[in-house]
Parts: C-alpha cells; sequence; structure tokens
C-alpha cells in the first residue's frame, strides 16, 4: 500500500519523483513509520514530525556528497526509509537491526553518529571549514530541534559559524517542543517570529518562490519587499537579527508540512554562500492524532505502547504486573521529601516527564526548574539555589549528565554544596543503544571530591538514600537503571553514610555488588549454594566513600571476589575494589561495561549479553572458583 | 602613598567616600595591584580593567546581602582590596596567601567559588531563585566577560533567566578580548554596539543619571527619547535585541572607567525587577601602558615577569636557563607536522597563545581554529573536521577540557575519529590553585572507547607521541604539564602504541612512572641505589592501552610496584594498574594527586608536597620497602 516509497531504493529514485507526488509519498512514509514503531518502540512524535523537511531536503541535496547532520537523530526515520534501508526498517532499534539513530556503519547517508542534543552545527562546521580547505563545493546543512538550539554547544557553534562566515545551511525545525514543552527566552522569541504578520509570508512565498523562476523581475520585486520590510520591521522590533546578530542569514518561519514551500526555501539557502539558518515550523507527532495531541507521551513510544492507541497495552495475561519504575518511585519520593521541607527544589533538563517528576512539578511549581536541554546551565543553577539555602536534587539522565562533568567538579564538588544528583537511566539502556547507556557515571562521579556516591538497590533503599542525601551538608548522587524498581530484594537495613551491609555470608567467595544487580547477584548465590558453592553476598550501597574495611574483611574471609556493577569496568567499582585491595593477593574478577557498548536491543539481552543477570553472575562466579 | 584605600576596611568605608574620591581611589588600587601582581604574578591585565567597575559595585550594592558572582574571577584583585583583605593582599596566590580567585572561605563577601568561565549567571539566577523562594530583596549580579559571554554555558543561563523573568543583572565586561583577541558573531555584535553613534551616550546620561534626581521630569524626557530611539533603531537595525529576544533589558553601552556614569547605571539597574544585561565597555589592562598594548601577554603574569616592565627578568646569574616549555616545543612540532602534512589543522579555545600555537596560526591561518572560550564546541568541530578528512589537533587545558568530556565521548570517541587532544596544564598547574589543576584526565579519558592515550617524559617523547597521534585512525591524547620541558631524560626508544619501556632494570622493586615524573623517578632510582636498593623504572608511556604484559612483569619479578603520575590516583594510573594487578598479591602502592587538591603555591612545592618529586618517590619507594 506504499507505491511511491516501494520505488525508492535512494535519493536519486526520490528525485524522479514530481512534486506533486510527493505529499502522497509523505503520507505514505508517515503510515510505514506508524506501522514500524508500533511494533519496534522508538520516537514516534518527532519523526513523524519531520516527514515533509526530509523528503525536501533529499529532493533538493545531492547526498551523500551534500552532507545533512542530524540532531540527536530521533527525527531521522524517514531519511532511513529514502536512504536504501527500508527493507531492514521494521528491524528498527531490534538486536541485529537498524540503529534508531544515524550511524555512519549503517550508511554512507548518515554523515555522522549522533544521539546527543544540541552537536549537529559543530559537526556541520567542521565538515564545511574541511570542505573549503579541500576546494570542495557541496553543501552541509545540520538539522536542529529548537529544544537542541538552547544547549549551549549549538549557540557556541552558531556563534562561531557567523564569525566564519561559512557556506552552511542550520535548518531550525522549531516545534514548539522539545523533549518537554520548551522553556526559555528562545522559546519565547521563536513564538513571536511564527506570529509575525502575513506579509513574512508572501515574503518568503516571493523569495523562495519568484526568485527560481523569474531571476531578473524576481530580484527587482525583493528588493522593493526588503525595503518595505525593514519598515515594518521597526514597528515589530525587527525578530530575525537574533541570528542574523550571530552572523546568520534569516530565511522563514517556513510551513514545515508545506513540501513545495519547502523545496523552494532550501534551493535558495543552498545558494547562499554565507551562514544562513532556515527556520521551519512543523507539528511534532503530524499525522498522527493520538502523537499530536500528546507528543510528550509520545516522544519515546515503548514497543509495548501501541502507537495506534496512545495508551500501554494490557499486561500479558498470566504474567505479574510489573512494580513502579524507578524514575516514578523516584518522583514520588521526592514530591514528599518537598511536602516535609520547603527547601527541596527540583532541577531537570527537558526531563522532567522521563525523570518522573511531572507530579512534582505540578505541585511546587515554584520550586520546579525545567532549564530545557541544558545541562551544565541546571548543575550551576542547582549549585546557586544550593548557595542560597536551598536543596536542589537534579535529575538527570546518566549518559546525558556527562555534559555537565566540569560543572559537577568546578561548581559542586570544590565548593561542596548540598546538591543531590538523581542519576536515571544508569547501565544498560536497551534499544536506545550505545549514545544513550549510563555506563559511565560510577567513574566520572568518583574522581569529584566531596561527593557521596550510592547506587540503591531497591525502592525501599532509593528512598533511604534520597533522605540521606537531602540531609547531607555536602554534594551526593544516587544512580539508578531504567525499568521496574523491585519493592525490596531484602529486609532494609539502616542506611550509614559509607557502610555495605552483608545480605548473605559466605565462605568461598564474596560478590560485592552495587544498585540493579544486587538482586541478581542473590539469586546466583541461591544457584552457587545449590552447587555447593558458599557464596556471600555484599550490599555495596556507595562507591564513594567505598566499605573499605567491609571488602578487606571480605576478601580476606573468602580469598575470591567478585565485582557486579551496571557501569564501565574501567574507574568503576571494579575499578575502587581494585585500587582497595591492590597488592592484598585476593582474586578479583569484576562484572560490568567495557569499551564495547552493548548495541540495540532489549535491556533484558543487553544484561545477559554483558553476565549482568543471575546466570552471568553465577557463571563468572564458578569460573572464580576454579582460579587459583 | 595610597590613603584613601589604607581606610577602607569593608565596603562600608568606601561608601563614605564622596562620589569626587573615587577616580583617586582607583588609582590607588591600581596602584597597588600593579605593585603587588609584580611580586606575585596574577592575572594584571583583567584585574585593571575592572577597577572602575568594582568600586562602583561596592558603592552601590550592599554586599555581603547583595551577591556579586564573578565569572572566572580573575578580575576580582580590586573587590579583594575592598572587602577587608588589603593586609593579605601581598601574599597573593602564595602558599598560605590568598587566592587568585574569590573563595567562600576567604571572605564573606566571596558569593562563589570560581575559577573557570561562563559559569557566573548559572550560579546568579540559582541564588535569584532562592531569593525570591525565602521572600527576600537583595540585588544578585554576575560580573562576565565577553569572552565568557561565549561560552555554552553562559547562554543557556540566560536563555532561562530571560524565560523566569528573575529580577538579577548581568554585567557584560566587554574589553572585546577574552584570553586571545576573541571570536564569533557575538564579538562582531558587541563592537557594533559600542559603535553605535551618539546619541546612547546621551540617552544613557540621562536615563542614568536623570531618572534617578528628577524623577517625574525624567520619565518625561526618558519616554520622549525612547520613542525617538525607536525610530532611530529601524535606522541601525537596532542591535540590542540580541540581548532583548533573550528577556534582558539591555542597558549600554556604558563607558567602564567612568565611575560616575556606572554608578548611576548601577543604581538604575537594580531598581528594575527584570533581568537586565548592564553593558560596560573596559580597557585591559587599562592605567599601565605595558599592559594596555599587549593585553594578551599580561593576562597571566608570571612571578618572573616584571609587571612594571612587561618582560621577562634575566635569568638569574649563575642558574642554568630553563629548557622551553611544553607549551612551546608542542607548538613548534605542530607546526612542522602542519609543514608536512596539509591535512593537519588546530583547534583551539581562546587559549592559541598559552597553548604554543601563536606561530601556527600565524602560518596556517586557514587551517587554525580558534573558537573562543567554547570547548564542547571545540571538540565536535574537531569531530567534523576529521570527518571532512582533516587531522584536526584540539590543544586544551587540562582542567577546561573537562567542559568537553560528553563531547569526547560522543562525537569523537564512539564514532571512532581521529582526533589528536594536546592536552596542556596537566598535572599541578602551581599558583592559579585547585580549579585550574589537571589532576582528572587521565582518569575521565581512560573511560572513552577507541582512545589512545599517552603522556611524554621529555621533548623527544613529545615529538614521537605526536607524530604517532597523527598516524593513529582512530582519536588520541597526549597530555603533559605546565612549565619546561627536559630535552631528554633517557635516550629515545621506538615508540609503539601500548608498549612501555624499562630505563632501568632492578630487581626489588619497580617504578611505573608516567609523564613528566619519569625523570624524578629516575634520578629516585639513583639514589635508592645508593642506598642499596635495587629500583627498575618502567617509562609506561601509555595508560591505554597499558602495556598490561610489561606491568605483569615487573611486578612478578619485584613483587613491589609504586606508581607516580602527575594526576588523581582515583581512576588513573594507579587504578589502571591495580585492576590489572588485581588479586596478584604484589604489593602496589601509588603517588600522584588526590581528592585535597593542593591550594595555591608554587608548582615546585605542590609537587613536594604530593610526593612527586625525587625526595617524595625516595621516600615512598623506601616505605614500600618496608612492606611485606
Amino acid at each position: 500500500m506504499t507505491p511511491l516509497l516501494d520505488a525508492i531504493h535512494s535519493p536519486a529514485d526520490l528525485k524522479k519523483l514530481s512534486r506533486a507526488d510527493l505529499p502522497l509519498l509523505a503520507a505514505e512514509i508517515r503510515a510505514e513509520i506508524i506501522r514500524v514503531v508500533s511494533q519496534t518502540g522508538g520516537h514516534l512524535a518527532s519523526s513523524l514530525g519531520a516527514v515533509e523537511l526530509i523528503i525536501a531536503l533529499h529532493y533538493v541535496l545531492n547526498a551523500p556528497e551534500d552532507k545533512i547532520v542530524f540532531d540527536v537523530g530521533h527525527q531521522a526515520y524517514a531519511h532511513k526509509l529514502l536512504t536504501g534501508r527500508r527493507n531492514r526498517f521494521a528491524a528498527l532499534r531490534q538486536e541485529g537491526g537498524l540503529s534508531g539513530f544515524p550511524r555512519r556503519a549503517e550508511s554512507l547517508y548518515d554523515a555522522a553518529d549522533v544521539g546527543h542534543a544540541s552537536t549537529s552545527v559543530s559537526t556541520a562546521l567542521g565538515l564545511a571549514c574541511a570542505r573549503d580547505l579541500a576546494g570542495l563545493n557541496h553543501s552541509v546543512l545540520a538539522v536542529l530541534g529548537d529544544g537542541a538550539l538552547t544547549g549551549g554547544m549549538a549557540l557556541e557553534a552558531m556563534n562561531h559559524a557567523g564569525a566564519l562566515k561559512k557556506r552552511i545551511i542550520v535548518v531550525l525545525n522549531d516545534n514548539n517542543m522539545s523533549i518537554s514543552p520548551n522553556v526559555g527566552g528562545l522559546s519565547e522569541y521563536l513564538s513571536l517570529l511564527v506570529t509575525r504578520p502575513a506579509y513574512v509570508r508572501l515574503r518568503n512565498k516571493i523569495k523562495g518562490g519568484l526568485s527560481q523562476y523569474l531571476p531578473a523581475r524576481g530580484q527587482r520585486i525583493i528588493a522593493t519587499l526588503r525595503r518595505i520590510e525593514d519598515a515594518v520591521k521597526s514597528v515589530f522590533t525587527s525578530p530575525s537579527t537574533l541570528f542574523e546578530s550571530l552572523g546568520f542569514k534569516y530565511l522563514g518561519p517556513f510551513d514545515g508540512h508545506d513540501i513545495g514551500l519547502l523545496i523552494d526555501g532550501l534551493t535558495g539557502a543552498a545558494n547562499l554562500h554565507r551562514p544562513v539558518l532556515m527556520h521551519v515550523v512543523t507539528t511534532k507527532g503530524k499525522g498522527h492524532q493520538p502523537a499530536e495531541d500528546d507528543p510528550c507521551g509520545f516522544h519515546g513510544v515503548g514497543a509495548r505502547r501501541r502507537a495506534g492507541e496512545g495508551e500501554a497495552l494490557e499486561t500479558p495475561a498470566g504474567s505479574a504486573p510489573e512494580p513502579p519504575g524507578y524514575s516514578e518511585v523516584f518522583g514520588r519520593l521526592l514530591t514528599a521529601e518537598a511536602e516535609a521541607d520547603p527547601r527541596v527544589a527540583a532541577v531537570t533538563a527537558a526531563m522532567s516527564e522521563g525523570t518522573g517528576l511531572a507530579d512534582f512539578f505540578e505541585k511546587f511549581p515554584e520550586r520546579s526548574f525545567d532549564v530545557g536541554i541544558a545541562e551544565q546551565h541546571a548543575i550551576t543553577l542547582a549549585a546557586g539555589l544550593a548557595l542560597g539555602g536551598y536543596r536542589p536534587v537534579a535529575a538527570i539522565y546518566s549518559s546525558f549528565l556527562q555534559r555537565a562533568f566540569d560543572q559537577l567538579y568546578h561548581d559542586v564538588a570544590l565548593p561542596n554544596l548540598p546538591v543531590v544528583l538523581a542519576v536515571d537511566r544508569a547501565g544498560p539502556v536497551g534499544e536506545d543503544g550505545p549514545s544513550h547507556h549510563g555506563s559511565l557515571d560510577l567513574s566520572y562521579l568518583r574522581l569529584l571530591p566531596n561527593f557521596t556516591i550510592m547506587a540503591p538497590a531497591d525502592a525501599a533503599e532509593l528512598e533511604a538514600m534520597l533522605k540521606l542525601g537531602l540531609s547531607l551538608p555536602g554534594p551526593s548522587a544516587l544512580r539508578y537503571p531504567r525499568g521496574p524498581a523491585p519493592t525490596q530484594v531484602a529486609p532494609l537495613q539502616t542506611l550509614i553514610t559509607g557502610r555495605g551491609v552483608t545480605l548473605r555470608p559466605g565462605e568461598q567467595l564474596a560478590i560485592l555488588a552495587l544498585g540493579a544487580p544486587v538482586a541478581a547477584a542473590l539469586a546466583a548465590a541461591d544457584r552457587l549454594a545449590a552447587c555447593g558453592v558458599s557464596a556471600a553476598v555484599i550490599n555495596l550501597r556507595f562507591i564513594k566513600p567505598l566499605d573499605r574495611e567491609l571488602v578487606l574483611a571480605w576478601a580476606a574471609k573468602t580469598g575470591r571476589v567478585l565485582t557486579v556493577e551496571e557501569n564501565s569496568l574501567t574507574g568503576g567499582l571494579f575499578g575502587a575494589v581494585s585500587e582497595t585491595l591492590a597488592g592484598s593477593g585476593h582474586l578479583v574478577r569484576g562484572l560490568g561495561m567495557t569499551d564495547e557498548p552493548p548495541p540495540p536491543a532489549s535491556q533484558k539481552a543487553q544484561r545477559v549479553r554483558l553476565g549482568l543477570d543471575e546466570e552471568g553472575i553465577l557463571a563468572a562466579a564458578l569460573t572464580l572458583m576454579e582460579g587459583r
């Protein structure tokens, strides 16, 4: 039922279509995206919003010679469908299938590997500089959302591009909503642009259209219009000067679902030999009513939520309902803390939904700070709140918190301020793959002076750790994975800073676990007992300060230590335990993540691959028993 | 000879002076700064440029209730002199003396601990939010330079502040030059503002002055002026809309050396209940001709360069001249590489002088990229250049490179791109103290997949490592300290990726060193031999990949291992060696930096304090010999 799309194996095939056919192609692409994402999960709303834009890009440009750099890349499904990946599209985000993001290893048409926000202008500018150095002449274009524009590095790059006066096109895909509804002066500014009066539309039609077909006469008309426009600008305070003051030529706003207009605009932009910002207004979830109505909910659609219905499927009959996720539990707990303590505030970077803070934000709007996609500012804003006597909790995904490493060091750790980090999505994250794993936070947080760093093994510990963090005079972090939080994996013992707890004694082997793997470690110890191996299970709870005495005691008692963490084996728990046991002569092995981050697959499959499930721990323990 | 300054023990004393006295006070402060910095070294030019501004700040505001947040903080010497630290000022940046930066532990008037750029607006916004939550009414003000404004997090924070509409003053201290001459569209934009015609000065005088003293009549005049201004704006394309589109009220530009004007402007700004950007134009090095003429050279003035002369003092008679510094050697080598290979490009973040790249930039302007204070963009720009077939080398100070941790991971390491990092100022840096030490780079770089990470022990190795890095198909880093590079500490052996070299065999102890400490390790081994202890010295050269075979072999042979690194003992060389030797039963001890970063002192004194000199290594080795 997608005859036009079926005939497209590369952008060359797309160019054979007439303009009149393109809206139908857009409808086919939309249907295919909805069909597949209903099965696989994925970023539905963003990809639906960018269908016409991506068609226009490939209609006008000549990729792969021309370089199209997507920001984040979650909006690029139509790009995948138009660049020879139609046949594999059904395996989107599946093990062995297509990545949910552009990957150079997947296609020549993917100009850069992406996943995080706000990088595209820098990459595109680098490509443009390389092009000019090499004396080449292709176009370089970055596609970024209005949310990504508020990320500092995008603004750094725009500033630099404007100064260099390089030929580069930045397409601002403005859906007035990044992941959560967008925040910031820029956002209001963009709205102002969009609501400018009708003359803008007229001008764009003439500029984008006439100048192509009536060059001489068109130029004269444009010159006249420009004079009129200048006069009008003086009334409307000239909103385009934001971008123009950064050195960009501003074109727009364009209706991002009018392919013809986009083609004309892009053709014009591609002929300008200077930095151009092309402002395109799109509707997130366009063409799919449930997603248009609830673009936040449809940002990342889990496979279990059917895209056609906008709600979770029933839990399959016979299986137990899953406990609520860590994010949800955290959000509920923090709301309770805020009710009890007026100093508690919440900070997030465009992830109030994803981090479970939606209720908090609704109940305590004045203590809620969503800074947009701006992790650096989020952390130092939290530092400022702490300096002002408040107790900020910054909830950020592990891999995005990497953006704020220096702010954590310089603005929180060195001044020893009571900021609590709620590090969500720690460990393997599943289908989003390498760019989104939270594989490094234990390692990089451990480098920060004054920090207390903990990982809950279950919902009960999460509560105790959040309370502890809020009570400390200095900074702290709690890190937990994506997915359900077991209510309680072992009877809760009092939480004491820097002290682990022994959950199960043993004679031959000590399993030192931290966070989510504690449950699997207990289960593995049961299995080991059945094999006649007596394994102790220690829940370390803290990686900083590490419970050195407990580690040394169990190492001495058993002579064999197995560390288990959902973090890199470099510099994390295995690193900390190795440093502690250096020279002790006890066998130490570690289970964790490596320099080969697991490719997209289910989170469960990734844990199995890493040996972080019950079977993996069992196998590693048995291997360790054979050692020495 | 400084009678006015002598009488000031706190801002309250300052307020007793008449306005007419203030220029004389400024002259006294300037004289005192020049006198002391001539002895101690320090950030002369920036502090001289901000004297009038800081006087005006303390004349108008009521610190410490009102919060003044300096960005970077190197411009705050006058602030120190006016807030009760006159007596200790002679010990600026000396061991046990005043920090060169604001420190809360030093004074109630220091609202935040700083050192890195672009953080002040975030901190100030956090303080303003806390103030409003607490129902208080003080002013919160950030002072940042035009260079710091181009840092992404400052723009993130301005965007957020504009949206929140909080009462906050951002003083933009525009000297048209951050550390190197400034770059970016913003810079051109600010110049445009400054060169606006005389009506602006008139308007400011009337706005800043009249409205205070003639409220009713003043308001009418202002209203009339505003109408005229709006008309004029339409001709001058309304440059202030950049800040106004971010939600800030723009005031300025003000002559930053006219104290009266600044006082009027600040008084007006403090009465506005919204975000205000006050644009102040200053001359870096103001009042000190050599510094005005060469503000780059006078940015950081070493103690050996007398501030009054603008050039290095003679080397003291009898002492050998020091070899050139690592930065200089690196710059020369990279220039030679670029002559041989047209793909070699250089990227820096406002540090072309500091990283030794001035000659490169002059010789190869088209392959030189100074992005301003924007480390995130610098790294991803380099990634884009690499994607375009070039061989970018990004030269950035270790502690500032922390800003780009996520970009290193996401844009360089995961896509495995051939970007070379020249990590300068690694290890203890001396007088600048904690915020500037390069104490973490080995630890955080080691977390990045695909990276080759090396540290040269001397100039000869630096050359070999730079050549190797440029020849690798993936990313690499070389890290080296501030200060002179010994020409050759041992005969150069062929450099092979991931292989260390044994510089001296030994039987009882193996000293595993990396980078700068190799020379001290060799000297300590001589001393140990004299004590009858046979110590091997291994130059590991690479921390990633680590030469596991060599480490295991020497540990097995000697049973005792001492690691020596100018990096944190957490997750760095000691961490890597501990992970490698986990369970081996050999004694392992490490010398390196800890969670207590050394306070300001000479680099030499800091190395002694950390035990990273010959004596420290000797002592640690002897202690280790007593173990087991």
